[in-house]
């Protein structure tokens, strides 16, 4: 098995230390910044750096672009027009509509791993870094998407007898498996879903909340910097709950540029829902609806307990 | 030293374990509900049940109220009829303005450690509940605020020289500094300050951040509930950001409507602050100003970093 790293980053660099140490692959890597690419070779997240994305691509089995979604699509055109007929090539960026119609090669697999987002830069690359993660991938629509080739009757929107024909453009299944098969060897958990609704789903569930952390860090500094606080030699505390809240906050700028940008309608559609919503709870305040602002708050914890049966909060 | 705990929660039990593991203090602990203040014996969270408030505070040094916001200010009025002159009475509450309006007996002193907001109930107390947490203590206005009677020059608003005569209803220094001292012995990081920044910032770094996770958990139950998620089999995720920006999600609402409630103008404004930045973001989406949306992130970055500076967010 040889894999082959475009873009040596902390994603790109924990593919090549997963790939090399639970895959037993052969792992080259290539980057424009070629102090990441010795930093790679130095930390063993790759076995050898290749001269450019073609070099790099041209005897792989396996292709992972991990680089901005800004500057994914140009790279995996590249590596298209070099990479052999049964390669299978992969991105990780964290929006899937616009690389997948920009790709229409039948060899290409959309992914993105929901891994590390606070560090970045190979040298906090990690072997384990996908261990337990969801590892999203969004194959052309049309194209089979269960090992099994089965169906849940309750995705039945994507059930070949019921959608439109599928387009000439899909990854044949044996690559799809060669995909996840490996992402499995990375420890992650490989999930398949189509790329509209990864994109409409993240915009509430994962650019929304770094929106929101964005927006409480620069609410929180301006309430420091302008009101004269009556407090003891500036040890003020914000709490647990702040701390959380803002993890995310001013995260990488070209990486959610990118983002943002490439997900904007999905993304303003949301702004506008928690902007509806935080109207509503602001009426009920001014109100003095107790009664209300209770109810809110019950609602909010079934909605808590009906995504935490979903998997997609922690326990209460 | 003999302590008397009001309301035997999370909160008030791990008041009672820190009194008596870490200070030596005889604890006497009341509890409307009779199974919780049972428990209490049990998990040696209190020395003693008491049949009433009046029961447990008279013999008291230092009474501590733990109880709901909302019903606080009767619990006090009751304490401060039979407690001696020279006890001082404290409470837990997450706004501090209501109760030291009402609450004028000079023995008062308000407080707030930040402290456990995601479990309820004296079978979670900790003895270590507090270590490292920071206690803000609201004095009356006009009260000495540093055990050496010295204000920064920062924070010049709250000289006596500066600022309007004092009340007559000031807690004596010695009754805070009773307080400060017991506090520090349960490990935590006492930090005065006026009762009204005190409102205002917390609008800002607690009550907001948890008006947005119920937001987020809302807004992503009715993506899920809405959407035909063409997923396999429900294994969805969220990924980290979402977990750690819902994770007070649909808090104990008994507990959150009086915090609310009692904070609702201060709320209100900054759920209209927060509103408004989010307009300026959707617009530059909108626009597709890549640059603008580049720098909005660069200037979340710089308020994250004075932030980090003043100790109100983690480390980037």
């Amino acid at each position: 098995m040889r894999v082959a790293v475009l873009g040596v980053g902390l994603i790109g660099g924990s593919i090549g230390l997963a790939a090399r140490g639970r895959a037993g692959a052969h792992v080259v890597g290539y980057d424009p910044d070629a102090g990441a690419l010795s930093s790679a070779v130095e930390l063993g997240a790759i076995d050898e750096p290749a001269f450019g994305i073609a070099d790099a691509v041209s005897d792989a089995n396996v292709v992972f672009i991990a680089a901005p979604v800004g500057v994914a699509v140009g790279i995996a055109r590249t590596a298209f027009d070099a990479a052999g007929t049964e390669c299978v090539i992969s991105d990780v960026g964290s929006t899937k509509r616009q690389i997948v119609r920009a790709i229409t090669d039948p060899r290409f697999v959309g992914g993105h791993p929901l891994a590390g987002a606070e560090t970045a830069g190979v040298e906090h690359a990690r072997e384990d870094l996908f261990d337990g993660a969801t590892w999203y991938l969004t194959p052309a629509s049309g194209a089979p998407m269960l090992a099994s080739g089965a169906l849940t009757p309750a995705t039945g929107a994507l059930s070949p007898a019921a959608g439109a024909p599928p387009p000439a453009a899909q990854a044949p299944a044996t690559a799809i498996e060669r995909l996840r098969a490996l992402i499995e060897r990375f420890g992650a958990r490989p999930v398949t879903i189509d790329p509209d609704d990864h994109d409409h789903l993240m915009a509430s569930v994962s650019h929304l909340p770094h929106v929101l952390a964005n927006v409480l860090v620069a609410q929180a500094a301006r309430v420091l910097a302008s009101e004269d606080l009556a407090v003891e030699d500036g040890r003020l505390d914000a709490g647990p709950s702040f701390r959380d809240a803002t993890r995310v906050a001013g995260a990488n700028t070209a990486i959610w540029t990118d983002i943002y940008m490439s997900n904007r309608d999905a993304l303003v559609a949301a702004i506008d829902e928690a902007v509806d919503r935080l109207r509503e709870v602001r009426k009920t305040l001014e109100d003095g609806d107790s009664d209300g602002l209770a109810a809110w708050n019950e609602q909010a914890r079934s909605a808590r307990e009906k995504l935490r049966r979903a998997g997609l909060a922690p326990g209460s």
